[in-house]
């Protein structure tokens, strides 16, 4: 019985989670601008909600209860699982420090937005600093809670936790080092290929929005998406959101740059699958939404990096994107096969390729590490990113705080050990895409055709249909017969680049 | 002290209305069809926080114990009978009903959609039964909990009351009284006139929408509409929406009929000034939001039939609708004003002037407060229909059940009681106008400029501000010195169309 109940109040919290979503969403794409303050305040309370019910000191004897229940099925173990870490992640942070984390977190946000553009760090260090502090008091507060039982080394590690659960340092510290170690090579070796090549061309002329957009539906329907489950809309910011019988993804366009925001919309659509292709039946509880954001990431980045930055996919959408756009030269295969694998070291993370982009990561990596376990000061970030940046890439970022460490917005809001899912992601996408050409040996041809049926089915039935059934090494180890290992992306990288 | 705990209650139930009502826009006007089910479990379960917060056993004692306290603003005063209002209605209902009616209702009104289409009444019927079955249970439970206090001479009362609190029966009957014996007269008389005039031009050619949509936000902004505070969209259904910090109103545009979609943006303009104009300090509680629906419809009724079709606005604002739609000769001011001021007797209420539309109003009065006192049933509906749209307007529906009685949503979704709010407004708005013309004697100078500041000024000092802090009644009386005196309509009627 105690188990039936923790499910309904684990339904409730489900139902509350809708409402933030849509509202949240809304916020960033629909609402006028002097609607903020009123809905700042209906989203906060909803999260007082929340917290009322996961603070009911009754949920302690019915988990207690429910563990001793017999013939609960897997799925409902893994719910209890789940259910039980959101209950104690929850408790674990003392109300009055998530407050103020919330405030500091959207006065940073909010001031770091006109002191980006005007490249002011010194202003900015005494907005950050407090963020730090608080988000150390968190991850304290979290390692000590939670630390023994779940393996933590350190209280960084109970900040990754927060966004990939399974993921811990020292798994991430081997791959990293395997990164840093192989990648410096590789990359010179493709840029110093590509000296011998010409710059892929760029359209000669502005692409109409409506153009744009026509094409984007066409590949996000290619790409299996439902527009009777799902919506496309404009944000400054790409994002993807909504609930998973209601998957809402946005993109930009930009008349000047139809490069960007094709591989944007392609990368949502990742995300927008797997949300959508979560188990059914589990919707209302725990177990049955994503995993953490290493998984999440793979989804997108599979869709983006393994499937649509491949040769045969590009080939195959070639005439869908000269028919949406015009016969422009930029946009033969060819064209758009460099396009879209050109490699070049870069200041920004968001605009790297996937050669260099994990370069940024690993930067961000060791900075936030540093900064939490007290290594490192907000005043010493900008020397240490200048530093990395030479060393890692030879990008010189010397003064240029906007395009340096003011240009992620993570931190400002304290989200501190969410990086790493980034290139975790890319990691995964790699190993998963190389499981699923064992398992469909003609993949690559149905690619080609645009068949990709049963490439979704296996993504389906590997990661989508699992929600949160297993913890991250077992989902990887029953999909691909091993656990993380990054030697399948650097395969990936020798085979496409050099 | 308990007012103060009362205020904190009232302020997160508005902070659920806040959710409730965005998540109502967005299935409305953005939901893909597959977000329905999920959706609709979410706005239930926010309505169980609603009732839970509601039901609980120390709200009684608080609000006897607010009841005594001393040093209360009026603003607080009406703060607090608003709240027990809202208290009391919602414990008078058992929650089996609510669910019932609710279930029904969803039921009925699904049917609707398609039975209507079919015109086919015998099928209807038996899911029209049953919704007003349990209606007259929710009436009677009303009525027996809170008749005695707020002088309900019956259970239909009850239902008025719902809608439009303050206004009873014995306030509408012999109002309707007044409007049955005047208008059939005035109505033959301006119908008879208006055969020796030739009908009014309409479009010679299609209207882009885009077009129109420009026209309309232009006539949204010289209504004082804030696009920073609002948003306009497109819905099969228009209407008006949102939260008064961040108002959302809908319409719908035909290519081939430029002239309905005009007159509904300015109509949903009108509630949406009423909502964003209430006093910003009163918004997260009841007695800072709109009265009922009969002034509800007053604000959007003075905008469209008051200030809209009047022939100084009309001439106005003629050359903006030539700039945006062309140079058609249905655009003449002359025109224009012909189109909005037509007047013919027709079968369907959304689509009636505003002299035969309290005709169709009286008409569903008179019917549903029958069906719910128990002097008619539902089958009787069709036949007490013709015969009053035969008597009421000589129009024949004999058969056409889908411009019959199956034209309207509001009884397949339980909302009896709701009609006569449409024609009180339409009173009170005239009413409203003639006092507003009285303290602003150029007005009509000032409408011929487009020089609309005062009259909202008016608006907002006399109706907006006031949000719920005084009664039906007595706003009336303040604005305009007398309660309700449907003569003012009249004079009107017998102005514009005479």
């Amino acid at each position: 019985m105690s188990y039936a109940t923790l499910e309904q109040t684990f339904y409730r919290l489900s139902q509350l989670s809708h409402a933030e979503s849509m509202l949240g969403w809304d916020q960033r794409v629909m609402m006028p601008p002097k609607g903020n303050a009123a809905r700042s305040r209906a989203l906060a309370e909803l999260g007082v909600f929340r917290t009322e019910i996961l603070q009911d000191p009754s949920l302690a004897a019915q988990f207690e209860a429910a563990h001793s229940e017999s013939g609960l099925t897997p799925w409902q173990t893994a719910n209890l699982r789940q259910m039980e870490r959101q209950w104690r992640q929850t408790l674990a942070v003392p109300k009055a420090l998530v407050e103020a984390l919330s405030l500091a977190g959207s006065e940073c946000e909010h001031s770091w937005r006109q002191l980006r553009s005007d490249n002011n760090w010194k202003d900015f260090a005494p907005k950050l600093q407090p963020v730090f502090d608080l988000v150390r008091e968190e991850a304290q507060a979290l390692n000590a809670a939670l630390g023994d039982e779940l393996g933590f080394a350190n209280d960084y590690d109970a900040l990754i936790h927060k966004f990939d659960p399974g993921t811990r340092s020292a798994r991430i510290d081997p791959v990293f080092a395997q990164l840093k170690a192989a990648l410096p090579d590789l990359l010179a070796t493709i840029v110093e290929r590509q000296k011998h090549r010409a710059r892929p061309n760029t359209p000669k002329a502005a692409i109409p929005i409506a153009h744009q957009d026509a094409l984007a539906r066409d590949l996000m329907a290619v790409l299996g998406f439902d527009f009777n489950a799902g919506r496309l809309d404009l944000t400054a910011h790409p994002f993807s959101g909504g609930v998973p019988e209601d998957s809402r993804i946005t993109t930009r366009y930009d008349e000047n740059n139809v490069v960007e925001g094709l591989m944007g919309v392609i990368h949502e659509t990742g995300h927008s699958r797997y949300e959508t292709g979560l188990p059914q039946d589990w919707l209302d509880q725990p177990v049955g939404r994503s995993m953490g954001m290493g998984v999440h990431e793979s989804q997108s980045l599979f869709f983006e990096m393994q499937l649509g930055r491949s040769r045969p996919f590009l080939e195959a959408i070639a005439p869908r994107v000269q028919q949406h756009l015009g016969q422009d030269r930029a946009f033969n295969a060819d064209n758009l096969h460099q396009l879209y694998t050109w490699v070049e070291p870069g200041k920004i993370r968001v605009n790297a390729d996937e050669v260099t982009y994990p370069m940024h990561v690993i930067l961000r990596y060791e900075l936030e590490r540093d900064l939490i376990l007290g290594h490192a000061r907000v005043a010493d970030i900008p020397e240490r990113w200048n530093d990395a940046m030479m060393n890692l890439l030879g990008v010189d970022t010397r003064g240029d705080y906007r395009n340096g460490p003011m240009q992620d917005i993570h931190w400002t809001a304290g989200a501190v050990g969410y990086f790493p899912s980034y290139t975790l992601g890319a990691l995964n996408a790699a190993q998963l895409h190389q499981a699923m050409v064992k398992a469909i040996p003609d993949a690559a041809d149905r690619v080609a055709r645009l068949d990709l049926e049963p490439i979704f089915d296996w993504l389906s039935q590997n990661v989508w249909q699992k929600g949160s059934l297993l913890d991250y090494d077992d989902l990887m180890m029953e999909a691909t017969g091993e656990t993380l290992n990054p030697e399948h992306f650097l395969r990936h990288v020798r085979e496409r680049y050099c």
